[in-house]
């Protein structure tokens, strides 16, 4: 028998199906009976439901980061499914991993291509940096998502991203000699690195006090400056540069750079990040969308509400 | 013997060497003699001179556009060569190409390769609009530059950036197949179009009365629904978008775009766009840039000053 | 005996009335009943209502468009009327004219003014443009609203705010003759008629496609271009001025204009726009607005919440 | 014979002419002989001078506001006519308003046209206040300019200005009944009334320091509250609102603005004093533009660069 | 028996206390039965209530300024404590002021202190224009609030904030000579005196309409001004610097400053303002914030989220 | 005899005096001399000489940094005096420190008072991360300026602002106890410690390619993440909260501060280095103001241009 998941959920199913509990907020209706509002996952998507009448015991158990399985009616509520919860069943454990969305990619596959990518840096002061960072974060550069919310916002998302853009650095260096690769590399490697310590874990990531006090720019400039004063090249041309990288990789002041691109390869990092990220955005936003139709605006694309054409790709 | 030029120059010499006049400022000294400024310009750069007590024959003879035989000592002035002018022999006629900065490609080169890229669009709506455009502009498209200044500022600049940006369109698209390579690339050979009517000539080129009051962009929007009405394809999903990509090109309303980018294919031709014209500046700047050193402010690069990394690439 | 209207719903009424659906959603409550929520709309205003325990028959029966007699209780929720459903009855036919806001002036007024206007236009370059277009669009210019929302929402409203507008532009020639009269009438009787394929109809008007991603603005623009083709005066100064009056009405980049006006008559037709539109929100804003208040801030005029003035006018 | 006068100077001319000294920058040459740059004007325009050598007796004569009978050669320098000055002799005494720009309106004509729309005014309360702060400030509102530069800045400009206004005040209203006349005409009046202690004087026109610290706006405002508090209205709504579009008709905060138009009347006598300024701007703009060109950019009209059509008016 | 106040309220809490109602929101059940929403408070807090099944009586009777006797039960819902209203008894009577949230000094604290600063004020113009404004606002001064929210918001906040400011300007004085205390201390006592015309009263306070369309910065201005004249030192330097003081003290034109400051006391004012206010803020938003954790967004902060120290002060 | 001085010069001196060459500027005269334009410096000002017909001997000789006894006429040129400089002695050798502004403050009681303000930190984390910073930087905090223009910009400047901007944190921390003296403290003395590396040296202070690409902010804060680790403190909250004061003392993020100010102690001390800076500003604008004038425009205080009280403090 297959499980029931929430990407095959339909309008008038009752059903039962094994869900994360992502978020839980308690209410009173207007006749002092409690409920709650809970957000659910699975790995093929989210929908949020309302448990009415839900009994003290049962309130006191839906938690945050709990998966259970959850006896449901799907119903239409104006215009998007929604789950009508009669029961939610916590006494069998599950895996974690098999409830969350995931990188297109094998961990395996990542970790092998990036070690390639690391492997392309011939300067060694470079290198040394890079490898340095990679064994302080260790596993974790392979479990963290690369935001919270909007791209690449799965377990593995970080490596993911940073591996899409490894790509388009190697083939933007092919058409443009100018561009020093090693240094692009590097910056590419290192430049999201600080998420690790401004996210709180690799599923139902939140923001840590330090990344919102310090931000993943200055945590990980922070961290590099560090690792060159143990590796005794604080002072060479190469640490310098690739300080700069980071810090100026959102590429404007008011995205949280505390100074703008001065070099051509931390211009073109903020042209790769950017594009890799916008490309991740436009996968989940045509995915779905009806061709000839708008999708609904998308904030993070400045606020956007992008079109499908009719009978064309 | 060969021929003294521009790029050759020395503080002190006294040499005679072929110019074209690109500009022409009328003075007078505090004595009340007058005098030239005159802009000289050879096929390896650009300088300065100042013609000193010119007589009136030669005040009225030197017109932009000439070109001439100049008698000059060079001389350091505020840390930059100047000319000292002492005669000018328009007696002669050159070819002015022989003058005038060009492009890295032969002109063949660019429109075999060109063909090339028109000939991948499948869509034979795209493809047939391509084409009537092309005719319309015909040799045009491979002699005029894609800006007066700053970014492909030189005879068959256009075609050269169009160049760069589809060998940029046809390795995203390979990276993210989520992408309409056909749409992309009738996008990346119409864009610039309409500059053709903005400039006033491949060559000391200046912007037209329309291409003030039109903009480039308003110009090859308009010729391209023209051309669909003629080809029949008027109110095809296919000539909408393409009109959509012309006219979001620019990315932002403050840069003359009146529509954001609102398909997916928009977005990308306004970063190849911007990738492919930020990496012909900064040839331009680090070509003569000092290691270790800082470029003076670019203004077209948000007035930024790039630096120059010390022993590394 | 009279038809109920709108405009005349007090609190507490029962009543049944004919009216327009102009939107529908549906909803379900918290004990699982589907309800709806309806807007309603008459040519003397609208208001919306809500259908409780609505069978599943009616529920799809009721859509955007249909005209019924509706059977409601009026009542005062949130300081303001709205209606109680028990009934809609969609068996007897109406003509949805009668259930729209018109313009102030009768349709034949319009069309004898404007064409008053068109006469005054000596130049027979401008004249003819002018004629083309009037010709393409025919009819549906004096059907089109002005906008969707705002001012000018009503069958008629692009004809009213044109003849508005004319009014204007004759009044500021003769007090600042060095206006060119002929010009700025062409361009004030063109400025809005691509709004006819921006909008999907005259009533229950909605952005087109096509209407988001080229914008009236540059769909008129193509248009007077192609005209002028048509008509063989493709290069006279007359229509370059013309194009220009219509890319530059909106007279701001960041409001869909790209190009800023450049001669003086595009200066004064975006003032013209302007004040037309602006004293017809006034008209909106003051009408029962009581003495010495404030009114609720108007998203369109800058969220600004404009003042009544007690016992004066 | 007829006074040489400086709108007909030509280059080359030597001759002998009245002029007013609007400026005067003393300098040294690099030899160390001390030199005047001088401003001059007369009814026809204004030229600048330099007189090379001069004496220290002269030096020490030449004084701005002066006028006196100059003897020069017309040279033209940087596409501009310039004057070589040789002698000026103070002996003689002019009448200043014989050397200063004026209305193209006699002040009698002003006079008797501003008391007519005075006389519009019904409402008491406005029309007492107007005839207080008119015989406050008497002679000088037929005096001052309107702006040191830019619009209507020669003797009677604020007159001249506030004609105009005037004009198109009576106009708006009869085509847009709602307008209150008696409300806008006294915010037309007395809006820019407060110039008259902003600038120093009618001729030479400076900034004086509270025209610096307080502005006309506010000087204005708190006069028209102290006439209020005399003739105890005080606490009228008059009184309120027309403070209020005194202290708005700038439109905006970063204009100067305290607060934004939040009645009607406000916001078109916003409108009415762009127009009539900017009109006044175009007069200037196009009275010596050549046709097919563009003017030189015009800061206060946002930096544009207006076109004068070819062939058309 | 003490009474029961706001601040002890506990969740499950069924009790009767008084209250003042600050505002009533009328509104129906699905089921069409009236409730009503009331905003009560007390002179510790403030918490919002709900009156299911009102009797029209009750409806009518419950307004804005009552106080009442409140029978209810105190209910935890989304988070935070709401009342669920079983009666109200309005028959015995209260002091308003027991139930308003007042400064943490007394009344004759301030007026003492206040009194102390403006006796430090030794150069008399400043002097008597001080105290005639003093006089003409009286006690209240030492009533109305310094904003209607954010900070200083209650009776005697006007003065509680001028107190705080007084101290601070006494500070800087000292710490940097080149102020003037005189000035500065002028300024900081007028500032904000013309929020006792631009609220509508000490409790309860909104904006009156004279607010809204002058602000009490130009309100303030004009007062001075017309003190001055009836003080015969309406042309004095002191007058101008200390109308310029209250003119810029919101250091930006879009907050409503009409001039920016010009003067060092005019720049050194606006800081202080900023100053005390924040702290208030940070008072507030500190209070009752766990350590380790982030507030809620503090709109008037900018938006921004503040955070508390773990461990540390 | 006493040493001539640059702030005694006048216009007519025929003197000699000893001074630093702060830069040098070759030119060449229409006659085709060269020329040198140099700017001087002692400890009392700075003022330009120019150098006609210098010697190719002398020329080579005159360069930046050297001290010299220097032959010179004073002339008034443009309203401000300018040397013509006829030799310059370079035979003596001179203490570079006696040519350069200093603070008002002997080093020696800087360093007591800095002391003192440390000895004020209780908490052992703050203290031996301030120590360690301190020790790190040594003699050099003592000798750099606070900025390479506009405030503090002379040799102690930094220790100077740091000394003004600890003396308002304790008088703050007395008025508003919610402050953590402790944290504030902390944060004043290494808020701008940075600019010892961003800085090339104390005196001709320019800055280096890291000030430029990482800039001192992000110098300081990796310092002190990197001391931390030293120091075994990385994860305690007040290492955080210290580096957040670091990262958000210029306020916003277009000053280059990459997160905003999210604690209270990081708000305030973003005030208290602006006003210390405007006062050492003021400071310098209004020393020779004349009395009823205006200053020239201060570009780093918004532009403004601030006036001086006729006849007041």
């Amino acid at each position: 028998m297959t499980t029931q998941k929430i990407n095959t959920l339909e309008n008038g199913m009752k059903t039962t199906l094994p869900m994360l509990v992502t978020n839980v907020l308690r209410g009173v209706t207007q006749n002092g009976a409690p409920y709650l509002t809970i957000s659910f996952q699975d790995n093929t998507g989210s929908i949020e439901g309302k448990w009415w009448d839900v009994k003290p015991f049962d309130e006191a158990n839906v938690k945050q980061g709990k998966i259970g399985m959850v006896k449901v009616d799907a119903i239409l509520y104006k215009g998007a499914l929604q789950l009508r919860v009669h029961n939610i069943d916590f006494s069998e454990s599950y895996n974690v991993n098999d409830f969350v969305l995931g990188s297109q990619y094998e961990p395996e596959f990542l970790k092998k291509e990036i070690e390639g990518f690391k492997n392309m840096i011939e300067n060694s002061v470079y290198r040394s940096i890079v490898d340095k960072c990679f064994d302080f974060y260790g596993e974790d550069f392979y479990l963290y998502p690369a935001a919270t919310k909007n791209h690449h916002d799965f377990v593995g998302g970080l490596a993911t991203h940073v591996y899409g853009m490894c790509l388009l650095a190697v083939d933007l260096c092919k058409l443009y000699p100018i561009l020093d690769l090693d240094l692009l590399l590097a910056g590419v490697l290192l430049h999201d690195m600080g998420k690790i310590e401004e996210y709180s874990a690799p599923i139902l990531s939140e923001y840590t006090p330090q990344g919102k006090l310090l931000g993943h720019i200055s945590i990980m400039q922070a961290k590099v400056y560090e690792v060159t004063c143990e590796l005794g090249v604080r002072d060479t041309e190469e640490a310098m540069l690739l300080r700069h990288l980071i810090l100026s990789h959102h590429g404007q002041y008011e995205y949280g750079s505390p100074v703008l691109p001065l070099v051509k390869e931390a211009e073109i990092l903020n042209f790769i990040d950017n594009i890799d990220a916008r490309m991740n955005m436009f996968d989940k936003i045509y995915k779905d969308l009806e061709e000839g139709t708008f999708a609904p605006r998308a904030f993070p694309l400045e606020n956007r509400t992008f079109y499908k054409g009719k009978g064309v790709k």
